[in-house]
């Protein structure tokens, strides 16, 4: 069982016309994928932005959660998985330390992209059986610049439902992903 | 193939005492849980709550979305199937006026509780196989009345991945139980 990372990507993200932006904090993703990630056991969420100011921001909620009415106490072990990075090159770091070996980079799209598909399942069976750590990562705004997703060993499809709409937000996109990876199956 | 319907329930609710009480309007949880709904062709969205300047709230939210500029008109299929009610009873018999039966009632809790059980992969394979509409129960603050949860047909187990922390958000939690139920496998 291989630990699994995730990351929700402010820079470089794609806007509606396809042009390479910053995005803003969004507090509520913080505190929701915070709380998946805890359920799911993801090892840490790194909150990628290079905006000093917005990094201040994402780390002033997470002290405030930490620091919290012990009636939100069951908020501390989830934010405490949370590190506000500068770029994904931090991150990547981070875990090669932590772990002593590259993970594998998969990629998230709410679009069809080319690229190396892997399965939902398949992936599923690799955390479980192979020691290697798995590092997910989201986009923000329209999604990951390709410059990102081009790095990617792997590429997750996309959500679907029955019909064809999917315009998730990202904090349902990824509790969904990591139910769809690790969710107990009874 | 039923139609499934899903409530977001202000009133009964428990607060963290087991005391019932009415909790207010998260704007976040309409637009999110619209999104997931429309995503997993859920017919209609209820949120339920007595308090008429909540419904006011509530209602101001929808119509804003509803006549949002273009570039966010992907949210509009989303909240025009949410629909304001004063309470349970409301949407139950909209239900059934529409589909002209009563619907198969299911309720969700982050607890164990004891009761009538149905499984995901059941509950999904009814809903795939039977006309009868499925009509699913989602408590906020620290979840359903036990009152609400007494008259249901079923209650699908809480949601767990490999820790024993469950305190996903109500969004992810709508969420990963729609994708259970009525995601797209390949």
């Amino acid at each position: 069982m291989g630990n699994l990372y995730i990351a929700l990507v402010h820079y470089p993200c794609r806007d509606r016309h396809d042009k390479i932006v910053t995005t803003m904090i969004t507090p509520i993703d913080i505190t929701d994928i915070a709380r998946s990630a805890c359920t799911y056991d993801v090892a840490q969420f790194f909150v990628v932005t290079p905006l000093s100011s917005q990094q201040v921001i994402a780390q002033k909620l997470i002290d405030f959660w930490l620091k919290a009415e012990p009636d939100v106490a069951y908020r501390r072990p989830a934010l405490h998985r949370v590190r506000v990075v500068d770029r994904l090159e931090t991150s990547f770091q981070s875990v090669l330390e932590r772990e002593g070996v590259a993970p594998l980079l998969v990629g998230t799209d709410a679009r069809e992209l080319p690229g190396p598909r892997i399965s939902y399942e398949k992936l599923r069976e690799l955390i479980e059986t192979d020691d290697r750590p798995v590092y997910l990562l989201f986009g923000t705004g329209w999604g990951l610049a390709l410059e990102v997703l081009d790095r990617v060993d792997y590429l997750l499809p996309p959500i679907w439902g029955p019909t064809e709409y999917n315009h998730l937000s990202v904090r349902a996109a990824v509790a969904i992903i990591l139910d769809r990876l690790r969710g107990r199956r009874s």
